[in-house]
């Protein structure tokens, strides 16, 4: 074991917690391009998305000049009940690996929500609950976020609607307690309780649901309903704003020790947990202070970085939501029912999908049975049971380290561990009992999906 | 929100983490009972001993009289990884009791084995590697203790063979899962590999296990097994020894901010927690340097404390371990398969007997409707998800809180919060779907068990 002067795990202080998030857009010369209104492809107005967001959300969604963003008190004393979380130095993994590399991992699963979405969740509720609004809603797919809204709306008292993408309803009978345990209600998605929900049913019966279905369900309800309003996990840069509290701790943590990392590596599916954990680094790179390798680790069956195209989209399989302009895979894209992987949203952040045109992030895409390998590699050394999700991340932090090992490079290498895979033990199970296959989809898969993009003049 | 100068988490340093396990026995001046010879009805002696249990572990058994006794470098490395746990402010839920009381909490939970079992799990798989072993065998019940030995068992490389309660390997597969993610093998009890297991499954057909059932097949298959010791994750003098720094952690941390606790509550099945916790402070009362009100709460239908006899008695149901003189309910007491709040052995450690016969120790007996619904009160205000077993103690805790609420006094109030309800999610649907309901033995149950008790002169 390397015998350095640096713990396990670097906890902040109390005191030392970020008290403003901070904003990457303000950094951008080039800005995110902004959301149009889907039927007069102008930019919405912020009363425009009023109507389907929060108040205050709204005005942090499209302010991109305002580099600080003070966290309100009541949400810094949440935090203070699961934050800091550690920063993990993976001493063990090094040893395993018998890499040069130095290997730190921001470890956001301690909590029970089980992942870094309830940064966010909390944030969210604290702005509906002081607009006075009754409840929110929300779509889910593995259930993190859904689980860790349902705790942040339990916290301020508010109602919380879950429309549970129907495929994971079915096969996380036990996320769906939690939710309750909570007091949130869960409805499988689509539903018959929604217009859209109705129609996608009837053009494609016994569909097992997607993100972008989920979404268009949670939004009918929102906007139909007194009191109500939608919130959205990841993509928006709302959360990549909230999530920067990942980034920010991290960075602190290092400061302590004047550890200068070379690799940042995340996992992504629509951006959240990447860009905020990156987002100081970034920052630096924005500014000129400093130079950071990013790398952002996507399924191979929902490469929207690596094989998607960047284009005006729709966020949701209804098109009810305003568009973005995204990295994206077509919102017609659901990937194949065999992976069970995470990240299957067809799109990317809007601020993530800027820096990687501006080539600013890096990204590969990776294969779930090499996913899966790492993960239980990882477990069973640094004694974390991770989350697929994270483990897209740990797969390349591993191949950093060993490509390290060959070169006898030292680089620093921080990686965003998201969650825990407590409720992921069926696809752990397909993994352990061999029935875990690839599925890429072909370049026609693509191509058909990518027909389908909104044409914007 | 009080307003006070202690962080919601008191975390140590990692040069504060204890360096010796602390031995209560030491200080008692009349001793726990020794363990006796089935047979022959004198005491075990190492050498008998040997033949079930690693050498080290046997005279850390016996050792009465040695105060401190250091842990090696090799598990404090391995306690780095997940260590220290976090002593807990619960600010938010004294703030929603509306009491006077300050209550802290030690939280056990975050790692991936979910409970506290993986403190004496790593000690028991160390000292097996270095005795050169090839593998352990266990019981475990709700399946912590066998998640906690898989792991421990994978970093040392140690083969790991679990024996599964039956009804729990039926209700949840996901544990059994993350045991073979470590690479375990996991086997429902009463099963048809052991002499033992066919032998009850013949006398009662169609049983779903005990856990004195499961360990008396992990028993006889390491007594025939080549190179294979058996280990325990409760009861046994060592594990208490072990867990130990539970209530070292716990006591540094209070002592860095000068808070003396006036009531300390923990969970008592075997008394694996409860011991662990108290220990220290056992140690100031036992030395005459500090009073404390010390309070085990055990589920009401398996009442070991509250309405079991102080006798020697089987540790299983095989009879095939040592006679251990504790306060049981009789080796062939089974608690009601409604019952679904964990802490189901028959039996207490002889440790803690000892001193709830000496009357240094308080027990309450709690229902489990009620240990419910404190753990989804506490599951919303302090957003963590309890396991059933760690809810006893919130249960008392919070009971213990409103009576101060009552009277206005200030007390501090510590409990222990043993573990995660990530796997306990079919209990606590039950509870949402009002299904759930309350089984107590009645006098004649528990006189019918009690009338099997050995006779020892």
């Amino acid at each position: 074991m390397k015998n350095e002067n640096i713990p396990y795990k670097i906890y902040l202080e109390e005191s030392e917690m970020p008290k403003s998030w901070y904003n990457m857009r303000a950094d951008m010369k080039k800005k995110p391009a902004p959301l149009l209104n889907p039927v007069t492809k102008q930019p919405m107005k912020p009363e425009e998305l009023s109507a389907v967001f929060c108040e205050e959300l709204v005005a942090q969604e499209l302010d991109d000049t305002t580099p600080y963003i003070e966290i309100p008190e009541e949400i810094r004393n949440f935090y203070k009940m699961y934050r800091p979380s550690p920063l993990v130095r993976a001493y063990c993994l090094e040893e395993k690996l018998g890499t040069p590399a130095k290997i730190y991992y921001k470890f956001e699963g301690n909590n029970t929500s089980g992942s870094h979405k309830l940064n966010s969740a909390i944030a969210q509720a604290y702005y509906a609950k002081k607009q006075g609004l009754k409840g929110v809603t929300t779509e889910t797919g593995a259930g993190q976020w859904g689980t860790a809204l349902s705790m942040a709306c339990s916290y301020f008292g508010l109602d919380c609607k879950v429309f549970m993408v129907k495929c994971s309803y079915e096969q996380k009978p036990f996320r769906r307690e939690v939710m309750r345990t909570y007091g949130a209600s869960v409805t499988p998605s689509p539903s018959e309780t929604t217009n859209v929900g109705k129609k996608i049913l009837a053009e494609h019966p016994g569909t097992t649901g997607s993100l972008g279905c989920a979404i268009s369900e949670a939004v009918e309800v929102a906007v139909g309903s007194e009191g109500y309003r939608y919130v959205l996990g990841s993509v928006l840069n709302q959360v990549l704003l909230h999530q920067s509290v990942i980034g920010l701790e991290t960075k602190a943590a290092l400061d302590k020790y004047n550890i200068k990392p070379d690799i940042i590596i995340g996992c992504a599916g629509g951006g959240s947990n990447l860009g905020g954990l990156i987002s100081p680094f970034m920052g630096e790179k924005l500014r000129g202070e400093a130079d950071y390798r990013i790398i952002a680790v996507e399924p191979a069956s929902c490469p929207s970085f690596t094989r998607g195209v960047y284009a005006y989209d729709f966020c949701d399989t209804g098109m009810v939501c305003p568009l973005a302009k995204m990295y994206t895979l077509g919102s017609d894209f659901i990937p194949s029912a065999n992976h069970a992987g995470g990240l299957r949203y067809h799109g990317m952040s809007s601020t993530l999908s800027e820096l990687y045109d501006q080539k600013l992030i890096e990204a590969v895409s990776v294969k779930q049975t090499d996913v899966f390998e790492a993960a239980e590699y990882f477990a069973r050394v640094e004694g974390i049971l991770p989350a697929p999700e994270s483990s897209h991340a740990i797969r390349v932090a591993i191949d950093e380290a060993l490509r390290c090992k060959e070169t006898g490079e030292e680089k620093t290498i921080v990686f965003g561990l998201t969650g825990t895979g407590y409720f992921d033990m069926v696809a752990y199970e397909k993994f352990h009992n061999g029935e875990m296959s690839d599925t890429i989809p072909t370049d026609e898969d693509l191509a058909a999906a990518r027909a389908k993009l909104p044409k914007i003049d």
